[in-house]
């Protein structure tokens, strides 16, 4: 029996090792503090929990269509037109399992082996994953700290080869927590289109933004279309706080949707079916009031962090303004500062390594999805930490 | 933009187009029986159906680690040995988003571009899918009715060649509703073994059989290993009716381990969380004797079809003798024959073009996932459009 070329293709998160480590530690009873999360500490808002107990109770745990609910797709329909003034039709709208599962179908749709598809570095490791399943490349385009991280399609066309078929951009973005401007995603999209390309947006952080309202790309391009080639990738784990439920949508060119139905249909049959019930919640004012308040929650400790950072000997050049993530430099290689945080400072950030193929070692990522307090300790003890190099007495 | 030769390549279930017109007359009043499903017609049981309330209510709503909850891989294993007597060791088992992930981290983990693997046909239609995903061919193994539906050896070592990366097959099968036997396994998995390649056994509708106790290809091999380059697929959809809540597992070998680690990290995150907790649930024995009544059941309407279908004018050839299937020759065309009997009949069964590559037109599938009650209406119907070929008085 011989292993895929993929499977050796495939990374590991190396993140996972630390997890394990800070993991064990714990166990023997150390008080570390868990600045490596990707997930909100937050439980599921309390509408969306009982919505999914009376799902569940009212039987409706059988399959549902491949595409998700019709309910729950007019929902997000509706959802675009109340919070963001976009029309999307709601057939244009598809429910998955997570926003993993959007970002497989998507990539599995639109690339062929050989193909290159443009990815920002630093960005979300998995998605070069999903371009390699397809037998494509991932071409990473390097973006810098001074322009939040984020390329111009200045940047982008500069690496466009004729074996591009297309981008994929997150905005906000993990692990940076920074966005594209209006600006930029107007001029991106626009190149895209001319250049027959496609292009995915992956805004599953979308609400969670901190200086300037809640944005779509949706809004600069209108619903997508064969001429507007767009693709946008969303979730209800973040701001919705239901990670675990592995709920997310995806918004689609109509001529996409019979390839986009048949992946979902062989690859999945359909989402959690009490999960879907249970998002209807999500668009409640009684849940988005929640969700509102979380978000107060997250600016305050965003604010808290981006001025203590700097001050407990952790620079910062870009602007971190939305999901719950800080990417910094590392006062050294970062897989080695990461490493004795955690055993000397019982403190858990992770290092760039996953996130970049370019400066992951000098960079580091803090997420702040964790209470002001331990937030606080935390800064005490990476301050101790930096300047003695020994633990702070907890 | 351009969509991918996957995209294309990727086949449509010709059977929704039925489906929505059978939904089409039922909302038009007409008492449409639907023979079509492959969902058991029950609810959860109760305790599962509790324990999931359960966990939504304690926030079990969080990440779990990729391969899944460490509890629940114990308890599937404890399930090896208590009910088919066979060592499983639980860090060999692995929960994923029902059957449809496992089956897909199977094949990225052990197909490559320009391989073959060898399915039976008639089979499940998303097999092919699995495998046309990693740039795998599909090589349609064809068997026969009077052999059950099921190859032998022999049938297979025909088809190897040297492009030839593995074996995927069912039992209980999808659309046939026959089984392998012990002795079948034993040569398949020997000579498999013996050329280098790997065996995939989808075991989902494993406790759904009615003329000899339960079985599972590790009865025959014991756990896989490197020496025995098996995986086995399993599902909570069928026997323990938790179909909407996408959750299944798969049995691997150890040294593959790691790649279906990254597979499911990086593809998929988790799966359900609240269902894992839930699924801890069925291997109570207050749920298994709940599933075991279901069971006694769904035999009881495998009795009536198979004497019942012969009489109403369906021949059958084989012995189908688990899951919920009859696999059986349509009088005519089967696309025009499930159509009129549709239309006339208001008996909703399927053609077997999407099981099938070679005899599909020949052959029609009838689940009996529905009460008894209906299956004899639906058996009088038959009988008189068989007879008259015009609609029964309803």
């Amino acid at each position: 029996m011989k292993q895929s070329e993929l499977s050796t293709l495939v990374q590991p998160f190396h993140v996972m090792e630390l997890v394990k480590h800070a993991n064990a530690l714990e166990a023997q009873g150390k008080p570390v503090i868990h600045l490596s999360i990707g997930e909100p500490d937050f439980p599921m808002p309390e509408p969306v929990q009982q919505a999914l107990v009376q799902a569940i109770s009212t039987n409706k745990t059988r399959y549902t269509a491949a595409l998700g609910l019709p309910e729950l797709r007019q929902a997000v329909s509706d959802y675009y037109r109340s919070a963001f003034q976009v029309q999307v039709p709601a057939n244009q709208i598809v429910i998955t399992s997570g926003a993993s599962a959007a970002l497989m179908y998507a990539c599995l749709a639109l690339v062929n082996p050989g193909n290159e598809v443009l990815l920002a570095d630093p960005g979300y490791p998995c998605n070069k994953t999903f371009i390699q399943m397809t037998g494509g490349t991932p071409a990473f385009v390097q973006t810098a700290e001074e322009e939040n991280f984020q390329p111009s399609w200045a940047d982008l066309s500069k690496h466009w080869t004729e074996k591009t078929a297309g981008v994929l951009l997150a905005s906000p973005n993990n692990p940076t927590g920074t966005q594209l401007t209006a600006t930029a995603m107007k001029e991106i999209t626009a190149g895209v289109a001319t250049r027959g390309g496609f292009i995915i947006v992956d805004e599953i952080y979308q609400s969670l933004c901190y200086d300037h309202p809640a944005q779509s790309v949706l809004q600069v391009t209108g619903a997508p279309s064969e001429q507007m080639p767009l693709l946008v990738i969303n979730s209800f784990s973040k701001y919705f706080g239901m990670t675990g439920l592995r709920l997310g949508w995806m918004v689609v060119p109509e001529n996409l949707l019979p390839a986009i139905e048949r992946f979902a249909q062989n690859l999945s049959i359909c989402p959690n079916t009490p999960a879907q019930w249970a998002a209807l919640a999500c668009f409640q004012a009684e849940t988005l009031a929640i969700c509102e308040e979380r978000r107060k929650l997250f600016k305050a400790r965003r604010d808290f962090m981006v001025h203590a950072l700097p001050g407990a000997g952790i620079e910062l050049h870009s602007t971190p303004d939305s999901a719950f993530y800080i990417y910094a430099k590392s006062p050294y290689s970062s897989e080695d500062y990461c490493k004795d945080l955690l055993e000397k400072a019982w403190v858990c950030a992770v290092p760039g390594k996953d996130f970049s193929q370019y400066r992951g070692n000098e960079m580091m990522r803090f997420s702040y999805a964790n209470s002001m307090e331990n937030l606080q300790i935390a800064i005490e003890r990476i301050n101790q930490f930096n300047q003695t190099g020994s633990p702070k007495a907890v």
